[in-house]
């Protein structure tokens, strides 16, 4: 499951297009949307809510059988949430992206937005223990733009990633939200470095922790509540 | 490929065994033995020798149309070689195993061997930058005794986890030599959290970088010698 | 205000009582309980639904027009949204121990509990940068068990305590659950070296923050929603 | 009492004068000026002298019964054998102002000179671990000089800290000379983002502290000498 | 014996020359050129053939007598296994730069070549735990075109060097090949500031071991194989 | 010069009888103690007064014509200044262990005294950066204790660097006070690893400085007052 923790379903499809391509032959993938909350995430205060939907879609999910989950908001809100209520793998767009850029690349950078989340970015690389690897830029333009039509930003993108590779040392550029799927292909032709996308990056780790039959540790930050 | 930088081809074997549980469906997987240089990778000089091993071993790949790589050895010896000779992905199975045990616990453990090479392990902990998340613990035994049996030294992994669980605030275990891959299912039965073996986990990995179009970026530090 | 992200009163009366012993004379405390949400914060769902409560609380405060507030639950969740939501200054308990130790002493260890909140202490020290001077250590009790009766768990707090002053060079001890408050006391007594209770420590970091007529900066992070 | 560790009267008064407008009713502060050393702190041999300085104020002060004291000098010069002396809490301006800025603001910025102090600057930061969330930059103006007319240099210190909120992410400026204080207000105006002064700041922690009934540890790094 | 990880003969005489002017009256340097391998080390796979060109000349070494190695690579092609191998102290010339520069400056920079070999000195600064303190930038160049004539070269040595010292608070400069030895002179005379040259530095290094009577601890990390 | 910063003249002659035995033939060492100050540097206001004493010997060396100095107290009290004041090189007993022991271990220990000042070495320690390779045990004992006589110590300095070698990984062991030159012998005979004597270390730095050419940098931190 795609869990998309705001409510703009659009982008649920936008992002489960994306993930299909790079799903393996017989995995299943279905989407979830917000059913409350906010139309996008942008605010500490977005957060919040997103977190919370974020743990009613995976109660939901669990109800349903669903063997994993993919949580499709770059910062990985509600993503420790998820790991706790999911029997199977969750694993966030953001962890996924970073540790796949890690395999590939030396350095490498986030192009994110709006400049207002950068710290989102900052706190899962933090978490990673990748900020010797790895900056983090931001374009000035908002979630729901974006999402609209990542198209129009395609330009802005392409600046701001071009200015990690020759001023920052990056090698791969990581796309910092679930709305810029569709310029994975444009972006791979201008600049020429590896393009990440969180949600498909994700995609084939649930399923390769699936396949390895791991899971969640429940031994105690993710043990199941009441344990 | 699953590359194996020592000249122990009963190794390979296993190692190739224990990763075919984890392939996907369709993943043809072969074994490459060093040809020359070390019986077992346990100190400086066997990396270097280590290294030089992997090299052919890959550039051998190349000439036969290889897709992917794994270097099965603790410590990812040769792998920023690997990665700059192959066309596909080059994975090492140290940065898989972490990558995976960060996808699934808050922190986590390397059981490594001989004591002498916990270095080699933190090398690599230090370049994925998850030192605040990973502790290295060493059992006093050698490559070629676990290699030769790794049961027999089941009690003493299990022993140095469960340190670990209790003493670090480990919540997974991962084992940090290619010849302990059979004790992935007795210890996960005795410590009751995720084990996580890296050649595996690095089988999935070069699987799911695949299937999203990518490979190791050639802006700088792995562009292709000579360019 | 005191804000309780939790919905039991009984802790909101015990911590408004600590506070007061260390608020200046002409500051005006109120609590505020969650009204809905989860009895004690003890999980990552517990955060989730913890942080809802802050940003309701927050909200409603607005509304009363509140100067400034302390959360009162030790990861300081939902702490962020405050900051944004607030005109004022909003602070977190655990952000105000931390900052109050580091002035005290050179080195100083957080007690909390339960053992699996210890990543929610780690998280904050981290993002203060403290961890080269502060070290966690958990009781093996629950927050409902602690606020119904603190006295109960002085040994075991105590024992923690003497550990960390005698093992990891502590010089203070930081009490690392809004329900430890009653411990103040005794523990100073047991102990001999400065015991902070970060709900009292965050009183006084927001009258300061008041009287030199400062509040969270609006330029990024933390700047107005829809701004 | 405000420590100030070097011998310009008139810095003493402009200081105090500051921090009487953030003190709490009832708080009575004094200030006292360096009888021996360097009419400015602004070279390592200077810091001896500034050490020096603060020493033996603070044994003054403990003499007449000082309740607190806050060091008057970027760099925390003598602030450590400060807190061993005095009974009651020593806080540097710099540690102050940095604990103040990491409440209200994600990243800030110190605006320092000269610039070969830039050093002592980062020591500080360093030393309370906010080296991921602070920068900082000089400006080319020897303290003398700020000291004798600090609004001269408002535009310098403006176009540092205009850069710093533009080029760092910085969302708060901290004043790195405690001969700038007279620059609170003005820049205020002009960045539209919270401006800390750490003497102000290090005056209100001091009262916190004293109303929570705290002072440094003397467990061991701040034991009393002989002890 | 001063170790060429290269097959440039003219590279070895050239570091010989500029190591014997450091060199205390009594020793005596002799110079190792690899005999297999690569012309130049500026890839992963060169510093796997460098790495094994080392090994082979301190094994060569050690048959002759020799008292101490320096290995004159930037980036320390195989110093971990010839400190294995030799039985008196084997240094590389990176780590002797840069222990060097910490002693006679706050912030220095690398000057290195071609920009695909960042991650090379990257990796001995945080292997040192000096990159709070080091930069790196690298100019367009070969290492072959340096070694051919360092002069033509200085323009770009110094203006790198002049950025870093503008833009990085360099106070001191590292040339980061061994090839650009010659520059230490003209580089001084321009910038103003200590330049250091590693191998230089190693050869000082070296004989203060030996003067100390220390070499390699034997007790893990580099123990003898087989032991 | 050997410049002892406390008043205690058998000392310095016990510090530059061990600094003799590593000097290179030629070079001439004269000893300077304290003329006012402490005894012994021992707690945060000794430092201070430690420092004025080094500043005064260093001015005084200046006027003899001293080529360079090495301070001789651990925690490198003063080294700045004398950085800034010397002409010639000026190195610290403390940085110049560290840096010789990284040049021959992976990991080390320090082993000082009395407790209390573990954090002046853990400052000189993250100065260098090599937190991640170095812990600090401090044995219970005074200077003054250990100078009249350090061979009472050696069992307790012995057992400290026991634990360090089993228990922290350490490979190598530093002396954490000059007064324990006399241990440099019997320690290694115990230990059966390196034992580093850090003004012996200081000495052959001094040296090596002077023959590559080299001082403190004037670029910045270490301008000469009034520059």
């Amino acid at each position: 499951m795609i869990v998309n923790p705001n409510t703009t379903a659009a982008m649920t499809d936008d992002v489960l297009a994306g993930a299909r391509r790079a799903a393996a032959p017989g995995t299943e993938l279905v989407g979830a949307t917000a059913a409350t909350g906010v139309p996008t995430v942008e605010s500490n205060l977005d957060e919040v809510h997103g977190a919370l939907a974020v743990a009613a879609a995976v109660q939901a999910g669990e109800a349903e059988g669903i063997d994993g989950y993919v949580v499709a908001c770059f910062g990985d809100t509600g993503v420790a949430a998820a790991k706790e209520l999911a029997a199977g793998p969750a694993v966030g767009m953001t962890e996924a992206a970073l540790s796949t850029a890690a395999l590939i690349a030396h350095r490498f950078t986030v192009v994110t937005l709006p400049p207002r989340t950068l710290h989102q970015s900052q706190r899962v690389v933090a978490h990673l223990g990748l900020i010797h690897r790895c900056t983090i830029r931001a374009i000035d333009a908002g979630v729901a733009d974006v999402a609209a039509g990542a198209a129009a930003h395609l330009e802005a993108v392409a600046g701001a990633a071009k200015a990690a590779l020759t001023d920052d040392g990056a090698e791969a550029v990581l796309l910092g939200c679930a709305g810029m799927a569709a310029l994975v292909g444009p972006l791979t032709a201008i600049l020429g470095v590896p393009v990440i996308e969180g949600v498909a990056a994700g995609v084939t780790m649930v399923e390769g922790l699936l396949r390895q039959g791991l899971t969640t540790s429940r031994h105690s930050t993710y043990a199941r509540a009441g344990s």
